[in-house]
């Protein structure tokens, strides 16, 4: 057995690109605050600039609509608010429509009281049912307010592409607003507001190969904005303050760069390896389920239950095998909760699933030896089937 | 003229740290998310543990009671709320009390409505007035719920002390919570919640020579936290969702552990070099306010008017000459707006001030170069008054 560490979980977080490390490395030779009028200030404002058109370019939005935040889950929480203003009039929203396998970040439903948020359910393929959104806001009482949507566009656990544009159009007739969290899409599929005719796109650096700890919320205008979450200072013109996270910042607008580009040729090469991985499962494996074989993915994720196995057993055989993966999502501390994912789409989440993603990185030997490691858990698992 | 730069703002933000560089390098060069299970994300949870150990220690607090955030901004916009919670019940507070000078994130009341938030005034040496809180708590109504009282400890402005251990004697009389801004305090003189007597503490990590984008909010207890302003995955025991910033919180671990260890010497020299700018000044312009001169201040931080000087037009000048320093605190987008804390000192504001603010790195060369370019800045206006 090799020592070496094969690193799967890249939906949890990517490695770090050079380029963005890069751009830490400069950011951390800024001597000024963004904020300050002098030379030193200046250079560091502009720097900010820069990475905001790179963030921008990535998503296909203006740079002026990139509101930097300390990640997808600050995103989150500032979008999803029944406080929006235009201008520096109030508007109060009526409702909140999230899916049922969002991102907790998402799915906690920010600062919308409980009373005023409502579930879409998700097919047993694992997508969301568009009849179901369309009779939900049907329903919706608008003298409370204009209702608001949130669907992520590709989910973490699974890979699923959501119907996002699709969904836009209903949303829409309903006078509504579209939030969509793109953080697993950023990269691995295109993403831009206009094409998903979305209202608010939530981004994060770490999934695409940039620092943890930084993240956009991309508006498609300027017209209608949240109530700021986090306030003080006035940067980000209002509508978050606080000293810029530099370093973070212009880390993120060179992995956004980098995602930008060549997107096809890294997907091809992303699609064979896990069609490989999964070709290799199945052989060792022939009873493993994975899900959204049949449905739109994004290249880079296979998840997956083994019958008789344990998720958090599965994991933890993986790692002593030197294979990083996760049992559902690493959206908090250490804990291994019963996947909402798989429960929103019928399956039993006692058993769990198994995620192996890939990235940027990620080689035709690291498959063969997650291939391996498979074939070997899977096979210890058929001993105790038998043995019990 | 030198062609080099002397950087003399180090309270809009200190220059990094090659101790906190070091831990910026070798956070990136951990794979893994905090949250996984897997060897890559309990390295990466790890060295978060390690930070939070050392920034406790900075403020003589535990570990355990260290919430990171993204930032001070966050930290107060977290903690200013009416909605506290003990343990899972809620607990309502009845009103927020901050002094006239803090800093705007403090200011602004986070989560507080404005008709449940009001000012303490300060005298004209910049001192919150401990009569005029007594006055303000002794009308507090507390069937509403217990008043919150927020004091920075130093302010950023004029680096004058404030007497929060008095101010803490009064509002525990009251039953209050006490929040301290202890942001330019940390790192410059000793902080400690317990001999503060403060119930929470606000630390910036670029304040103190880490990266920016981090900061924390350290309690006394447990028992008693506010209802968390960002929600999702549960990271930080609840208090403060969000995948860590780990490049930024291990670079600002480092800056605590710096700042812990040799203050008195540190101070010493940056006392001295002050003395020596402050004697050079008064030669070079007689007139010149100092403030807080007569008032117990750090020894970093230097704010004065020059009579017949505008503070923006001052600091434009002094950038010419190579000097960064400020008007003002650097707290929002590259506007200088009037100082608030000039205004509640009872001076006219218009004039505005310029802050010269020391650091580790600062020389006497720095010290003396900067007295050569005020000189001449000095002489030039009173020729231009001559000349009106």
């Amino acid at each position: 057995m090799s020592t070496d560490r094969i690193y799967l979980d890249w939906n949890a977080t990517a490695k770090l690109l050079p380029e963005a490390r890069a751009a830490v490395l400069e950011a951390m030779d800024l001597a000024g605050n963004p904020s300050s009028v002098h030379r030193e200030g200046r250079a560091a404002r502009a720097a900010i600039d820069k990475a905001r058109r790179q963030v921008g370019e990535l998503v296909g939005a203006a740079a002026e609509h990139v509101v930097f935040t300390s990640g997808a889950t600050e995103a989150a929480n500032a979008v999803l608010t029944p406080d929006f203003r235009m201008g520096r009039s109030p508007v109060r929203l009526g409702g909140l429509y999230v899916s049922a396998i969002e991102h907790p970040a998402v799915h906690e439903g920010g600062r919308f009281p409980a009373e005023m948020r409502h579930e879409i359910p998700v097919s047993a393929d694992g997508v969301v049912r568009l009849d179901a959104l369309e009779q939900l806001l049907a329903g919706h009482k608008t003298e409370a307010g204009l209702p608001m949507v949130a669907i992520m566009l590709v989910n973490s656990e699974t890979g699923i592409v959501q119907p996002v544009a699709e969904a836009a159009k209903i949303v829409h007739a309903h006078g509504g607003l579209l939030v969509v969290d793109a953080v697993q899409a950023a990269g691995r599929i295109p993403v831009s507001p206009e094409a998903l005719d979305a209202d608010f796109l939530i981004v994060s650096s770490h999934k695409i190969g940039g620092p943890k700890g930084v993240g956009a919320l991309v508006s498609r205008g300027e017209t209608l904005m949240p109530a700021p979450l986090v306030r003080g200072g006035g940067h980000e013109k209002g509508h978050r303050s606080g000293t810029e996270n530099i370093a973070g910042i212009m880390g993120f607008g060179a992995a956004a760069a980098f995602a930008a580009e060549g997107l096809g040729e890294r997907n091809a090469r992303i699609a064979a390896l896990r069609e490989r991985l999964e070709t290799g499962m199945r052989k060792a494996a022939p009873d493993v389920v994975i899900y959204g074989e049949n449905t739109e993915r994004v290249a880079n994720t296979c998840a997956f239950t083994l019958p008789g196995l344990k998720a958090e057993t599965g994991q933890i055989a993986f790692d002593l095998e030197g294979i990083a993966l996760s049992a559902g999502s690493a959206c908090s501390s250490g804990k291994v909760g019963e996947s909402h994912v798989l429960k929103a789409m019928g399956r039993d989440p006692r058993l769990g699933a198994l995620r192996i993603s890939l990235g940027w990185s990620t080689t035709q030997e690291d498959i063969d030896r997650a291939i391996d490691a498979f074939a070997k858990i899977a096979g210890r698992r058929k001993l105790s089937d038998a043995a019990a």
